[in-house]
């Protein structure tokens, strides 16, 4: 079988789980999805001989334990944004599998372990923190205050969790010699650079996640006088703009793609709004300056701006990013998005990744997509790294 | 007991149902607290010595089966909007059961039988429909399409019922020979008339809900170019100032109180807002004019207005309410707000309002409050109409 038909074979047997009516999946951690994803992932892992283990973060391994010293990992996540596309996470973790299958195919003898890992929660798509996987199991987050995360129907994860493990394993970590982690590109860049089908991250922006709360007065929307209104969903209007305009005045990327308003009801005034933002830019001082704007809209409403998470630049490591973009002869790219990857080259891990064309550059949405033969290209290119790593005499 | 303490007395009898941290109430139709609810009106009016009943629409009554011909009918509601007061709806039903106690005391002989009503989910708070009790009761929709109903978890009402009646029950209706409903107002028109307690209603202006759909297109928020965007909720901003331009405009109340965003993701831009828009006006020229802009706003944002509800004026039997404005030397008042008292107005019964001031004119919040010695008042007004309705050799 081809390796674009094993990538299609696999990904039809995840094809069903947390499926939407419009094309697009539900995947949110410690759901029956999630579980379902997670059987899947054990199952391949085990069939393919490599040991299972679940760390300590709730991530899952597979061990190809061969040689000695720091180990080559490879991986993704299977969570998705709510209606999120195929290809964000799961084409990492399935081109995980079938580069493993390729280096079988090869006959290659390993000097060192190699591992494909499908990191817990990295969209934050049920409680609000992105990499939650990688975050725990690196230390980055105290996974106490991690336990006290609600999701929206208010369930704390400790709860869900329902006696698993919430814990770093800085051990582990030191045991990952060079991450790599392929995964589509969220955006048109490849595509816009003539016959591409592959690129090797230099750079994460730095980005977070900010919350914004405005007050009003709720009252009856029948009988209040306009004049007599302090309607916080007004306020929000306006913030909103200005969040999009603030955007546009710094050249970087913010956007409120939450909000709830309380009460909520068609015929109160809304007493409160809380809008969530996330902001993206090429430098740390252009991040500053954007929230700065918005935190000036905001206290002019009356608001307050409080920052949910901030990630400083990530270089990914120069090494061994070089290394990879001369094995496969592709560009390097920085990108606006987080990634496991990056929480684990800020703990230190020598870490990079791989980005599969995608044409229209859409993502997070049904419609996002990647070419069969462009994966298929993926899947070599990750190969011929990991085989590149796992032979070398010394990793980059 | 005075009739204050007996009044704040049943108002501690149900203080704690449905009770928010922020001291404002969720009291939603078929829940564990609407069960409470149900059950201390039950056991009032049966300690009352009154017949108890559930008619096929799920309103409760409790009867003073004497005389004949059509019955003299007061009561309100005992469910809220969500984060709602104490007052709007429990004022009407507790005024009705110390109504009949001082009936009793004064030793009153009626002509005619007595009824006190709880109308169920007068609100819309859970299913998406304002005096849903009275509607169904009256024939004003359509059973089956409201058994349809869904609440914001999905439940159809239909099912949340359990097998209980959801039928209209014209009999019934032809029995009412006069209903009266006490309300807290909502608004400060009493408060700024000099020392006036208690007014009686003339009529309720014309009013709807609407629901307006905006559609964007989902996609990464760290990766997407500004230019390249197509964000649901820009739109929805924009059409929320819109909004409230045109109710300045014509003069007349739109509120949005309510917005989804989908998909509703920190880092997804937003693919859709569906909005919820109240709408009042004096007049129905004017609240087709505010309607109209309002529609003319979302087409050019590519968005679709839908009505959910109309309700044109309503004034309520003009014989009634001025006979009862002279007996209780109170003004007359037109509202913004709809009630039962309206459905069962427009349904040909005779039906009236008393107004109980309201001092901030603040409703649908926590914050609404009466003094206890307007209530008082309005106890005895309502006891003072009552006893003329079923006294008087004929209703007006």
């Amino acid at each position: 079988m081809s390796i674009a038909d094993s990538l299609a074979e696999l990904f039809a047997r995840i094809e069903a789980i947390g499926r939407t009516e419009q094309g697009g999946y539900r995947r949110f951690a410690l759901t029956p999805e999630d579980e379902e994803l997670r059987e899947f992932f054990a199952a391949e892992v085990t069939s393919r001989g490599l040991r299972y283990e679940v760390d300590t973060a709730g991530n899952q391994w597979g061990w190809w334990q061969e040689g000695d010293g720091p180990a080559v990992v490879t991986g993704s996540h299977l969570d998705s944004v709510p209606d999120g596309g195929a290809f964000d996470g799961p084409l990492g973790v399935l081109s995980a599998l079938l580069a493993i299958d390729e280096l079988r195919g090869r006959g290659i003898t390993p000097r060192r372990p190699i591992a494909v890992v499908s990191f817990t929660e990295e969209e934050g798509g049920r409680f609000p923190l992105a990499c939650r996987g990688s975050r725990v199991l690196t230390g980055a987050v105290d996974a106490e205050t991690v336990g006290e995360l609600k999701d929206p129907a208010g369930t704390r994860l400790a709860d869900a969790l329902d006696g698993a493990e919430l814990a770093a394993d800085p051990e582990l970590v030191s045991r990952i010699g060079a991450y790599v982690e392929l995964h589509i590109e969220q955006g048109r860049n490849l595509a816009t650079m003539g016959d591409q089908a592959i690129a090797v991250a230099s750079a994460i922006w730095p980005h977070g996640r900010w919350r914004l709360q405005l007050s009003g007065v709720a009252d009856h929307a029948g009988t209040t006088r306009l004049a007599d209104r302090d309607d916080a969903l007004i306020k929000a209007a306006r913030i909103i703009l200005a969040v999009r305009e603030a955007a546009e005045q710094t050249g970087t990327l913010a956007t409120v793609g939450a909000l709830d308003v309380s009460p909520g009801a068609i015929n109160a005034i809304p007493s409160g709004v809380e809008l969530f933002i996330d902001a993206r830019a090429e430098t740390m001082a252009k991040l500053d300056d954007v929230i700065a704007r918005i935190t000036q809209a905001a206290s002019s409403e009356g608001g307050d701006v409080h920052r949910i998470s901030l990630t400083p630049e990530t270089s990914f490591h120069p090494g061994l990013s070089h290394a990879l973009a001369e094995r496969c002869h592709a560009p390097l790219l920085a990108t606006g998005a987080g990634h496991d990857a990056g929480i684990l080259a800020d703990a230190g891990v020598p870490a990079t990744m791989l980005f599969v064309r995608n044409p229209t550059g859409v993502s997070h949405s049904p419609h996002e997509h990647a070419e069969l033969t462009d994966c298929e290209a993926g899947v070599l290119a990750l190969a011929d790294c990991l085989e590149f790593l796992a032979t070398a005499e010394q990793l980059p």
